[in-house]
């Protein structure tokens, strides 16, 4: 019998198809294939091929703009959005609009084309991890910005149009629907229980352990209850908090280390799937500390949205979560090869 | 400068890209090819390769599952929710299901494996427009149900499994998630103006008529003001009207000619793309008469959803809808192909 389950926290529901549960090797997907190319914008020698670098990590205290560093971070050649102008509402009869103002930025995780974010050693993950920070801290000084979305594509499949690994960061003048009804039921479930829902997630699913991927002192890597796309993961700090740049020190290091593994068992399960994840996080200056509480979204892209999810806005998913996250954990993982040029 | 605009019912915004609008051109896809094959089950003659009819449109009096038929109705063979149980919530702690209760129908447009719906003479159109009324009207019956969804997908990259034209018809046991914020927020809007968004919509757009495709006495076809996807189009009737199989009758001939007219414009301009879409009428048995209007969605699949969207629910857009309306209204449309085998 299939079943309809409830995300624990939106309005939102999946249809999961329990009797024939798909596994990893139904899902028809070509891996991520690095190829390569000496005209890469992202590769460190080709600096002038982007716009001017915003920040970048130099270890070796080299100028902006030159090699030499670890993480760069530039803005979109062609953004979404631009810096300039105003975030006023305007209207037209029935219809509202903003003028496209916010920052699109692109942050590179590393100087070498060919290693993916997984393969990067932890100490590297956690650099990137800690520019994301950095970048929303000085994001935040924007009066006019109301969100930061930090969010990667990675493969072809799941949007990314260029292969060197990378992440993208969005400020939006407005807070996203998505994130908006997170935060609206977060504070509900709050008034009613006085509790965090997300804490209560993390307390109940290590209690069944049905949906657990892996855990540490830190961090709890889980299957959702109502996933939208098979494998989706979640990665949720143990420690509650609801801002992201406000996380404590050694934070970043230990999220590395969580979303390297979940990074290689997917890769290695699906076999280098394309995926995106993103980063939720509060929304800017609302006061949402008791309630809201960060985390990471991972959904490798295996099958296709149609019209039935267009038209309702649920999901049709053929894994369980049960399943999903069972294949995860119990994967043996294999020692990961190394990156082509593990010196650059 | 790109512009925020956010769609003039729900709480969902786009970026529409105005500075450098993407053509039909601009869009890579492999036009949607029809293979063929003998082994179709949706094809005439091969009727004993689907579980038994539900219902068909017989001209010629034939038997159920013999040939004779023009629409044919049958049970999904690998259905996402299955007839039998009950609908009754029950909880896991934080965590809510219902049994997968629903019908899953697919609904065979012609026995002529190689015409698309876009193809076939109006009158056929509106024959299978009936048959998705006659399958509203016998499901309302049935207690357990709360919505029926009819989506198309055409095309194997906008999710069909078999190139055969067909639609399919999902029966849920609870209203979905976008239903519900349109439901919801024409409510509200009828409440404050004491007037249908939809109908005010409709309004709007003949007086400017920068989004209109096409338009007669009974529809208009129109870009939403804030598309999610590039050469989204919308049809609208006219007549106010909350539920789609409560429509006048001549209805259905009208929406055929139009709904014909829009697939054959939007397969010229676009090369046969693959698309889904639904139909959106009221939810089952609510008094929601005065202010929800049903209508079509229609999207023709030339984009991938990415990490932004998925975080954020809102969408890019790189072709304005006034861009997008104004190269399908402006198209001279040349005479559609005769289908492979017009007898049948």
């Amino acid at each position: 019998m299939p079943e309809l389950r409830k995300d624990s926290i939106l309005d939102r529901w999946v249809i999961i198809s329990t009797d024939r549960a798909k596994r990893p090797s139904d899902y028809a997907t070509e891996p991520v294939v690095i190829k390569g190319g000496s005209s890469c914008p992202f590769c460190t020698g080709n600096e002038s091929k982007t716009p001017p670098e915003i920040t970048a990590l130099r270890p070796d205290g080299s100028r902006p703009d030159t090699p030499g560093w670890a993480v760069r971070v530039v803005p979109n050649k062609f953004p979404a959005l631009q810096p300039d102008g105003n975030a006023e509402r305007t209207g037209d009869g029935l219809f509202v609009r903003v003028d496209g103002v916010g920052a699109h930025e692109v942050i590179i995780e590393s100087p070498d084309h060919q290693a993916s974010l997984a393969q990067l050693p932890e100490k590297r993950i956690e650099d990137v991890l800690t520019v994301f920070r950095d970048r929303m801290v000085d994001l935040k000084n924007d009066p006019r910005f109301k969100y930061v979305l930090i969010f990667k594509n990675y493969g072809l499949d799941a949007g990314a149009s260029l292969e060197h690994s990378h992440t993208q960061l969005i400020a939006l003048p407005l807070v996203p629907k998505q994130v908006r009804e997170e935060l609206d039921a977060a504070r509900d479930y709050h008034r009613r229980h006085q509790r965090c829902v997300f804490c209560d997630i993390i307390r109940q699913e290590k209690q069944t352990q049905a949906r657990v991927v892996s855990e540490d002192e830190h961090f709890l890597t889980v299957a959702p209850y109502a996933p939208r796309f098979p494998f989706e993961t979640w990665i949720l700090p143990k420690q509650h908090g609801a801002f992201f740049e406000d996380a404590a020190a050694g934070a970043y290091l230990h999220l590395a280390r969580a979303l390297k593994q979940l990074l290689l068992r997917a890769d290695q399960l699906l076999d280098r799937p394309p995926y995106n994840f993103f980063l939720h996080t509060s929304a800017m200056r609302e006061e949402t500390e008791l309630y809201y509480h960060w985390h990471i979204e991972y959904m490798p892209k295996l099958t296709r949205m149609a019209g039935f999810e267009w038209g309702t806005g649920f999901y049709i998913n053929a894994t369980p979560p049960e399943e999903s996250a069972r294949a995860l954990r119990e994967l043996e993982l294999r020692a990961a090869p190394a990156p082509a040029n593990p010196g650059s």
